[in-house]
């Protein structure tokens, strides 16, 4: 089984009720910058501050009601950890998170807020998994994997598809990509609705893992990422990888700096809270604005979970 | 001559062409915080990033031919700077803008990016006006005044217009006031659609001289204002005050930390810049929450334009 337009329609239904429909926004400003035009689809705006809510609320609304009564659970510190506490809170039932101990005191927050259980564990790949594997042992409750799940994906797929209804004739379409959730299942809607329209995926330089992926065929791993962009520093997953090798046809990196600048004209001119990983499409459209000039460009903003104690420009 | 329902119409079909229709926002955890239903009206995401575009480009576009080949002229550090200079480049006119020498430098690059002319000048009220009436009598430019000017009421009157024509049946609106054109165009606007939604201006208590006109029929002068919300610290006019007198049931103020407080809500909650002007609304309603309990009341976001180096919480 893999995830096919059909199976994105399926989730877009599924989970109508509960997200928002995000706007899909321009800006003259930096349309000049890149020259280009920019379709901004707004996910920073999405329930629970980013897209993560799509896949989360497909997955917990396709469980039988005998496994539902079970509850599910993940390991997470991120913005999937938020969104399948109130996907499982929107259906009645349990979640249980687990974090490691060192998680900012504000992620544990906004998973607290949705009534969630969380469980800590020392901040070791290990323990987390572990941790997980005993707690689903022991309860029975589903584990929702944070994109290599293919209700994930396909939920995921759904930002893309509300765009794609709005302006069908994109050249180009650019989503950030971590474990390949977003992107795969943005790679899937997209192509099969314009399959004149490229793909590309946006990682950070210092966390590349996806294009040596992409180059030498095999999953490479994201070891020791020293990035800002907090939400990708995930490696892809054995579901996730064969549809961006079929579909994508380049993952584009962006320097920390370009993250910054990105994030930051994101604010200042869009009006916009994004978070760093969010801001990664436009810091690659910033770097390689040659490549974009001319284009009509989709660009997934994937969240607005950010610290507004730190920003990255203010020291 | 004053501002009428119809003069605020014939401003939002001469505006139209040149400004966005901007988004009414809701958000479900604000909503919850106040135990209200709040509409936002985003006029942060406006064309220069605040409201004020809507009175520039209804004056400049008011103008004759004869008049405007001379050029418009103000003085103004602040969004009206920004607006009338843009407005006036949408005309194809020349603007000169009197701004104190002490002007922070990014008022000044926002103006400068619309072509228009910067006079500075000393950084007092009697230089300011010295210097623009200087101007107009050597140039014959037509001084657009930041509020004092019945187009400007009504343009900015249009924002409410938007908001009462997809929500009628508002119990409450509120608006902040400093010069009053804001307010005034609020004022009206909301009235003559729907003569039961109350009227409420909302300032900074360290700038409350709209509170106290108000209170005694007079206008009071705004004198060393002592706040953060730095669109707020001008006094009412002759042409706005009786229109408020009128129309708007009270002014109600707010602390400087809910200022702060309100501002950061919104860009955390709703993933939202806007300036601490623009949050004095919000601050209102978190202040006085047991009277906004239970009602819906749309609320203007008046402006985004904030120094990301300073953020208030940051220090």
């Amino acid at each position: 089984m893999t995830i096919t337009k059909d199976s994105i329609r399926r989730a877009a239904d599924r989970i109508r009720p509960f997200i928002h429909k995000t706007p899909l926004l321009t800006c003259s400003s930096l349309d000049e910058l890149i020259g280009a035009t920019i379709f901004f689809k707004c996910e920073n705006f999405q329930k629970t501050g980013s897209f993560k809510i799509r896949g989360a609320v497909n997955a917990v609304f396709s469980l039988t009601e005998e496994e539902a009564r079970k509850g599910v659970a993940t390991h997470s510190s991120g913005n999937h950890a938020a969104a399948l506490s109130y996907a499982a809170n929107l259906r009645g039932i349990e979640a249980t998170i687990v974090m490691p101990q060192n998680a900012p005191s504000v992620k544990k927050m906004a998973v607290e807020r949705c009534g969630a259980r969380i469980v800590l564990c020392e901040p070791t790949q290990k323990a987390r998994q572990e941790t997980l594997e005993e707690i689903a042992r022991e309860s029975g409750a589903s584990v929702i994997h944070p994109y290599n799940n293919e209700l994930v994906m396909a939920g995921q797929g759904t930002a893309a598809l509300e765009i794609m209804e709005e302006v069908p004739d994109l050249d180009v379409v650019v989503a950030p990509v971590s474990g390949g959730g977003l992107l795969s299942g943005t790679a899937v809607a997209v192509s099969e609705t314009n399959p004149a329209t490229r793909i590309f995926g946006a990682e950070p330089e210092n966390a590349d893992d996806a294009r040596r992926s992409l180059k030498t065929g095999k999953i490479v791993a994201c070891k020791n990422p020293r990035t800002i962009a907090d939400g990708l520093r995930m490696s892809l997953g054995e579901k996730t990888f064969p549809v961006i090798q079929r579909y994508v046809e380049d993952i584009l990196t962006v320097s920390e700096e370009g993250i910054i600048r990105g994030m930051r004209l994101i604010w200042e001119r869009m009006k916009t809270v994004v978070e760093p990983s969010g801001a990664v499409p436009l810091g690659v459209l910033l770097e390689k604005s040659e490549f974009f000039s001319g284009k009509r460009i989709g660009v997934i903003l994937s969240g607005g979970n950010v610290d507004l104690d730190r920003l990255p420009w203010i020291r």
